[in-house]
């Protein structure tokens, strides 16, 4: 075997300029690793890929791969000793195929790139993370991406049916299939999603497309606060409904909003509720049935502007958070019947410690985003970590998880045994040894 | 930790009585093993499995766990040497979340019940297996079940979120979680889901509920044949249609049910759709309005009434071939768009082989069921597995898989290199060592 290796530095795509390394040393996760990468090699084909792996592994030098850099849990920081293997020129939408409803495409494809190729044949691309229009597929599929749609349209695991995947020796291998469904040998997809780069290098996908909704309706909500706002999300699951979208919004997200010059906030809390297909306006209306009674105000978009301005609102709110100071977007999920407890909790953790903390919730599917706001100048310091621990240990004490999204990255391994246990957590570092027995995937992170 | 075994023989579900014996040693496949298994213990709790567990893996004797013993690829089947651990006496029902839409059941819980208890809360459970009178949400479990209403709603694997498993030593661990959300570790529940009782013992689920639907409508077409069926079925899917119900009868199947003096045909090929949800009726149009170009004639159901004469055909079909003589219930699944090929392929295969075999198919997810059908007195000789070999290979020559539905059991064994690779299947038993070092649950199946 090592008569054939390709030295990587070899590759058109190597680097090792300052420039380029320290431009792949981060991802937008605020963790810093202190050093800049021993270099970067920008890969024009999986033969490449295969190339860097197979080095790698002979080598023992750690390999971490990178997309769009937009991860919120640090994934793909990378630091001195390791190499960074940059996907994002493999980005070429392979297939559509309009009579199977799926696409084939290549990790460092724009997922917001892939949804409006599928747009043309009037299918979409169900996964919305809020980065979509700059994130990879390569980079959702590590992290197991969501979006605002997953209550009714599931996370990217959902929409994944078979990828290309190099081995960390270097081999290629193709799990799952192109049909909606098949049982033959373990879920090797579904463990390669989320991930986060330290099995194997996803290199392509074969990804499930749906039917884009022929109808949309959209509803926003106005409350005194919180609890009525979750009382009502309840209540819409009592109902047995099943919106495409649930966003909540609580007051420290409203105030910023304002505060920006934004849509002014009519309550201390913002329901936006939207539902598709052929039923759309009927099952609207059947929202506005049992939000109203518990809402301050209620309107119901009559078309698309008015459905554009509903969503002013919800679309204020990162970029209000974000002209206060950096922001540290967190992401942990409840049961949605926890989720005003899941808040209030949060208000209070807020309150201890000083920092500010602005919360927008899926509401549909329990995952919320508190996002700690530091005052200009301050770092992410371990009083900050205290304090997104405490959000964290809030959602395992409410029968939650530490991500719902995002991953675990570097940022939340500390607490994972806290919600899996060891030996969960000794049987996935044993998966890991089988893909992965050299340790040269992203080590350090995820598990 | 020897100094704790308990020894399963004195647990009181224990039993080397022959009837017992002879009771636990086949399933629905077909497949004989040639022997009894030497004994059966039906477990009292998850503590006696975790005691069985651990004396077998001490001793290095198989284990097979079974439900109700009514799956189809011999995943169950268990002869001299293996003792069966049977899980029919663990159920319960532990827990209905309405407001979170969840269920907690235990594995041997009949999969009609839980629907049945979650339609109390206006919720369902949406796999929808052909067997769910009689099978049980742990042998759903084991297979990934799929059903008619996957294309819309998934297979079993997206309505699990969680599980409690008894591992092969004895210990027990948890997987997944309560939220609809979440992404902290590797994905094991989706490792556990359709490994077929090798990785773990799956003592417990929690299921993911949905709303049921305020309004189903149905539509039967039929067709000169089964291309016009196929391209009928094409058709919905071109108009980015979603039934929840698309279900395809071949000539075989009409024929053998009027035979049994069943619905008369009206054509040579049969669909049923339906259509869910708030947009029932508008989506139903929207379905003939594609439909009626290509059949013979097509009816849409007034009522609930109508709709049962609509599925009376579908309904039909099994007991109609049953009739007929022994059969075995074939699963493939290709893309769509290759239906007719399959169909007419199969067709083919059955006039060569002298072998009768009638198709269903789930047609909105690619699903067949070739139903080969033996005369009377007739054996699975090798004549008939050269047959069902023929039919998987061409489902894997058109894109397809050698199982949807149903699993690999003992029957697809030797043909699941030819779909999956060497490599995929070294990892798979490299994965399966790390769960199962001592080889004791269910040797020799899957994979």
């Amino acid at each position: 075997m090592t008569s054939t290796l390709i030295d990587p530095a070899t590759l058109p795509g190597w680097s090792t300029d300052p420039a380029a390394r320290a431009a792949a040393r981060l991802d937008r996760s605020g963790f810093d690793p202190g050093s800049d990468p021993d270099a970067v090699v920008v890969a024009g084909s999986v033969d490449e890929v295969a190339a860097v792996l197979a080095h790698a592994n002979a080598t023992g030098t750690p390999v971490v791969v990178r997309g769009a850099g937009s991860g919120l849990s640090g994934g793909a920081v990378a630091g001195a000793g390791s190499i960074v293997l940059d996907l994002t020129g493999l980005d070429r939408i392979v297939e559509i195929s309009p009579a199977d409803e799926y696409a084939v495409a290549e990790a460092g494809v724009i997922t917001a790139d892939l949804d409006a190729a599928a747009a043309a044949h009037g299918l979409r691309y169900a996964p919305d993370p809020a980065s979509l229009a700059i994130s990879t597929i390569g980079g959702n599929i590590a992290t197991n991406a969501g979006g605002l749609r997953c209550a009714k349209y599931g996370v990217t695991r959902d929409s994944v049916l078979g990828l290309d995947v190099v081995l960390a020796d270097g081999r290629r291998i193709a799990t799952g299939r192109r049909t909606v469904k098949g049982v033959a040998g373990y879920d090797l997809t579904g463990l390669f999603v989320g991930s986060e780069g330290t099995l194997g290098v996803v290199v392509g996908a074969t990804l499930r497309l749906r039917p884009a909704p022929v109808a949309t309706a959209t509803l926003a909500a106005w409350f005194d606060g919180i609890g009525a706002a979750a009382a009502a999300a309840a209540a819409i699951t009592a109902a047995r409904l099943q919106p495409s979208v649930a966003e909540l919004l609580d007051t420290a997200c409203l105030t910023a909003i304002a505060d920006a010059g934004g849509p002014a906030p009519r309550g201390g809390a913002f329901l936006l509720v939207q539902t598709d297909g052929f039923g759309a306006d009927a099952e609207i209306d059947a929202v506005r049935a049992v939000v109203e009674p518990l809402a301050g105000s209620v309107d119901v978009a009559a078309d698309p502007a008015g459905a554009e301005a509903l969503l002013a609102t919800r679309r204020a709110g990162l970029p209000a958070l974000e002209r206060l100071g950096r922001v540290l977007v967190e992401d942990v999920a409840v049961p949605r019947s926890r989720l005003a407890d899941a808040v209030d909790a949060i208000a209070a953790i807020s309150a201890r410690s000083g920092i500010r903390i602005a919360t927008m919730a899926h509401a549909g599917d329990g995952n919320l985003h508190p996002i700690l706001v530091l005052e200009p100048g301050r770092e992410l310091d371990e009083h900050v970590w205290a304090c997104a621990g405490e959000v964290f240990t809030t959602a395992l004490r409410l029968g939650g998880t530490l991500t719902g999204e995002h991953g675990v990255g570097l940022l939340k391994r500390r607490w994972l045994r806290d919600e899996l246990g060891d030996d969960v957590v000794d049987l996935q570092q044993q998966l890991r040894a089988v893909f992965d027995p050299r340790g040269v995937l992203n080590p350090g992170k995820a598990i």
